[in-house]
């Protein structure tokens, strides 16, 4: 991309008009979503509501996509060209929501709790706005509406397997970003996001009764330890330059409150920025599982995967995008930052592997700035961000495609 | 009791006679109601069962007895005498089965891992078995066939507050033991069984996702240190010449693998034989629940109820007792301990607190020796001390009820 | 001891009346003890001055006798008879004094924390009384002023060895004991002190630059889980109604501050009554040892030895001295109890185990009721009881030698 | 520093010659006081030595400079110019060295187990070169030679109170590194050290008889659990983005191992390179602290104090020296590296907040790629950097001189 082309101003204007006229019901398709949760893989409806939004429109549309319910839409100028894939991820938590909010999930321990919907919302829109421009760019916009993003392994791996990045030249991913103000986009080169491993292990001791421990051997405590002892991995071990976190979500000690417990089962996750932090997490993590063993005479069966490889962006890309964002003349983006990362894991990584690809944050903190972070029960959005992104990201799709 | 009296070694040969020919069907009774586990105040087919039992005897049967599903069944001689109550409990425990057994329990999460179908079978067969021999006594015969023993508040209370106890002059109560050897029954004076306190309490951190702990308060972190910690109330703070145990049974951390952990609900069971451990071990709990609230940050919600008294066995009845145990030819009987206490509780503890009463563990160790401790999974009895039981049970009654 | 004969009441009287008017010298021994304590095994200056108070008498006085500076005093009455042994230790602990008394100790680091100074002065001038009453008894007093109580392996097992024992019929023994009020003795048959093991343990890490961690192996925190996780052996390891403690005395993680410790030394001591709780103890620690070097990959060197065993009174001894002193008309012994044990341990059980013995606790708790525990820094005896404890050994010890 | 001009190459080549010559003084100097080590604020001897070495020579020497033994001496050209000030530390550790070397410490506990043997070594023989050289440069060179680097408050502030700092222009600084290969320098612009904290504090529990635990409060449970709960405070409290240590490094529970422990003392070192992050840290600490003194009923003192800032070198001025680095035709520079830090702490940070300052780590991993720790009973540094040291910060004072 050494002579660097965008699309005209005139253009870019005509994606800004037609989306502000479709807030209304991005905003809808957004509330809608929310109130219908599907956890990652068991997404069947939330597909099928994505599929149903292209009826009636000349695109190539390609279900049950990959491993899951991923959707891939085509939107063809029918001129030759570039191709850009544009993806949005539509999978929800297993996450009781707690907001309170009138259009809060329906679904019982499922919850947007992480914006995908606002995804989807954006991206259904924009891909309207697009195909109803597609005689203002050459070449082809690819849609790919990604399940499963929350969940190893993940959406993408299947997607691409299945060949969604074939004939793709470059890809551009967002993630809305509640701890970053309203106006303010994070597009930054190298590696934007950690890489992750996910750790699934059962600590089996004895069961018995409450009153006799001698006779039984309590899981609750050997797991308790074992958590205890688990935060000297990355208080003790891990270079203190280097990010690493290492997290315990799931400790399912269910039981009666007289019984011993004779098996805790453990779910974990563990983010870095760097191989090498990856591979001494995993190491100490494997020899004290070990020490565990010996140390409380129970047995432990473990799986420690690492599924999600560090984020890089395309420099070259980014670098092309940065600009078409500074100067595309979008009103609601008022700060660009090009030096943040964070220290979440995306899926999207797998396509970042293969294409040149961007991926960047957009913030959608709530305008009295108090937020709750990704994951959280009480997670909120900002909905007014959902039309700046799809203003940016077609803008920079525009500007790519504008390079034949 | 000064002057002795028992009844007549006849009388007793009658009674062992009936329980052998009914055996099979104690057998088959106890294998059903081992099918057909329900937990703790939700035991309403058992209770069913059991008064369908009485259908067409000449008895009093009264169901829904108290605050759940006991049933009181009332043999009367038409003589007058003293009233003898006998006691099985028959709630189950919200536990997997894991015997393997070709009877084990059909109902998902619930098993009789404590024996109390083994104590509703004897029982049963034993007043059919008095009922037939209502002429060879005096006075009346009372069942108790009490709900809810393994949970707090506990089904006795419910029923002594209904009345139950009114009228009875002695009470009779008996555990199935699987420590103990087939053929040894233990019968002692004075503090048998502990007391006990639950415990339920909800830590309250703050959600996030895995990869941003700083923006986030684990719960299970604080809740793992908080069990650790709770350790060293029996280790450090207990007199090492008292009994105490502290069990948390249920560490309830279940979520998500990336998701850090809002809230923890954790429940847990304290034993004591003395009033006085009780105290230091609640004070203490109670100070490290304090102290954990500023340490980690978190908000607890703390319930700590001590709701099992120690069961003392009255002295006089319980030597009575031993006498007659030791006097009846019970061939099956062939060692009478009156030395040995038991750490778990009961609510029988209720019983004895209002009227004399005797607490007695029945041997049911499998005959090879093997035996999974109450309350665990695997647990298994030994159904051959059923009919040892039923004839123990009954010829001490006999014997009480010989003393008009 | 069939026929039990007992010393006449006019043989007591002149005991007591020798006691009470040597009651201000025993105050004045016991202080200047006080204040010139000797740890265990160096003791070398004690020896001297209780060798040194029998000078001029005609007494056979052995010196340096076992391992260290016992001292052992014959008193003969030159006629035939049992011999009775009357056994008083002499060291002092590692203590630094804290009481603020105008007697404390004089040397840095050492103090009489655990009474021994007590036991010697009243010993001492029991001695004398006893020596100025000889032609008042047959047989002969064989006083055995031990050292080294404190500190495994003790100096018991080196004076048997010597052949201290050699014709000993009889022995006794007491303790001060602070919580247990003035007036009041303990003499209780069977186990009535409990066993001991110690333990010393390095872990060694290795050191480094605090500010990066993960090029060190730091030894304080692996030692700190190990002495959290220890606890779990006491609470959950070992049978609820067994006594046992675990105590880790010594934690040497000293180090510069900012310097990440490459070995700890620690010590421990674990008490117990019964044999099967001791090897408990050890088998689970020994477990958990070798967990934590794979836990945190750090290396252990374990001496774990048990060195005294438990404490047990000979029945029929014992029930002789209770009857003895039910009925020796002691004016300061108010209450005689008979059922009472102790959690500490006793070199003396080592004599306990070749000979009759019997071992008494005595009173000593202050007279406004506030104590230190015993090796507390402000540990503090109550005087009062030193001419009461040799009142009730002179008195024992001369009804055992009118049986001869 | 706009236009930049540098010492000519025939006044640095007689700098390397005259350091080459004068190496093997350089080697024994710094072995003699590695054997004669003296820890801070105790360097009598090694002020003395320092001092000693300037004897002879027409140079400005004040001694006792600051709060200790700080020895400055100036250089003056008697021409006009900048003074540039060159600091080297020459305190040792309270370690004690298991290194083997034939020249190994002589003072028990003490080890100069940082490198400021080597530090001063090469200080002085620079010193004694660029004195012979004082006709070659313009301006005066100030040799500041600090103690007590390593202990809280540090030897700096008091030099700097006492006018250190007067009239200085630039200064520089380096640090041996065990860690980076010989032939290495790293010259970074920006913050290159932490910042670090201080910490002190007793927890007091109660003493007592390790039989009998629940009389007193183990202070031993109480700091363990408290070194475990620590460490959550890097895991879970701090940006994962960010760098942050916190190392207990002295845990002082001593004591007898059948005394129940009745006060610790701890000792640490919190590193961090931004100070929100010191912020941080400190709050969670004493929330920490507050929380253990209920938990587990102890009361602690604490002392926690931000002693050290972290380093920044300024941006010029370290440009220039980069510069001077890279053209100085030093023949056993290998590498330059501009962009490492590092996580250790220096005073010298109070040196840069008021004077321009650039401050370098120089390669002194051994030959055979085997390193220790800095602070490591077995630290070694290689010798072969001490004379590539003296050159590359003599080159550039004189390049610095060079621009009056």
């Amino acid at each position: 991309m050494t002579e660097v082309k965008q699309a005209s101003a005139a253009v870019k204007e005509k994606l800004y008009h037609l989306i502000d006229e479709k807030t209304q019901r991005m905003i809808d398709i957004r509330r809608y979503l929310h109130q219908h949760p599907e956890v990652s893989f068991e997404e069947k409806a939330t597909g099928a509501y994505i599929a149903k939004f292209y009826e009636g429109k000349s695109v190539a549309v390609e279900t049950n996509y990959g491993d899951g319910y991923g959707v891939v839409v085509v939107i063809d100028s029918g001129r030759p060209g570039k191709t850009v894939a544009l993806r949005a991820d539509f999978d929800a938590l297993p996450v009781q929501e707690e907001t309170g909010l009138p259009y809060a999930s329906q679904n019982k321990g499922a919850m947007h709790a992480c914006g995908h919907d606002g995804h989807t919302a954006y991206m259904l829109i924009l891909a309207e706005a697009l195909y109803e421009m597609r005689a203002d760019f050459d070449g082809k916009i690819k849609i790919v509406h990604q399940p499963a993003e929350e969940t190893p392994p993940g959406g993408a791996r299947g997607m691409i397997k299945a060949g969604v990045l074939d004939g793709v030249d470059a890809m551009l991913g967002v993630h809305a970003w509640a701890p970053i103000p309203y106006g303010t986009i994070e597009c930054t080169k190298g590696a934007v996001m950690a890489g992750r491993s996910s750790i699934k292990m059962t600590i089996k001791g004895k069961g018995g009764h409450g009153s006799a421990p001698q006779l039984a051997n309590d899981a609750n405590v050997a797991a308790s330890f074992f958590v205890a002892a688990a935060q000297t991995i990355v208080s003790r071990r891990v270079d203190p330059f280097e990010m690493a976190t290492l997290t315990i979500g799931n400790f399912d000690g269910k039981g009666s409150f007289n019984v011993i417990k004779d098996a805790v089962y453990l779910e974990g996750d563990v983010r870095f920025m760097k191989q090498e932090t990856c591979d001494i997490v995993e190491k100490n993590f494997k020899q004290m599982v070990k020490g565990l063993e010996t140390m409380f005479g129970v047995e432990v069966d473990l799986f420690y995967d690492t599924d999600y490889p560090v984020l890089n962006n395309n420099d070259a890309l980014t670098e092309f995008v940065q600009h078409s964002l500074q100067t595309s003349n979008i009103a609601e983006l008022q700060h660009l930052d090009m030096t943040h990362t964070e220290s979440a894991s995306e899926d999207f990584a797998y396509f970042a592997q293969k294409v040149p690809s961007t991926f960047m944050f957009v913030g959608e903190m709530p305008d009295d700035g108090v937020f709750y972070p990704h994951h959280s029960p009480k997670f909120v959005i900002n909905e007014k961000a959902l039309p700046l992104t799809a203003k940016a990201v077609g803008a920079a799709a525009l500007d790519i495609l504008a390079n034949k």
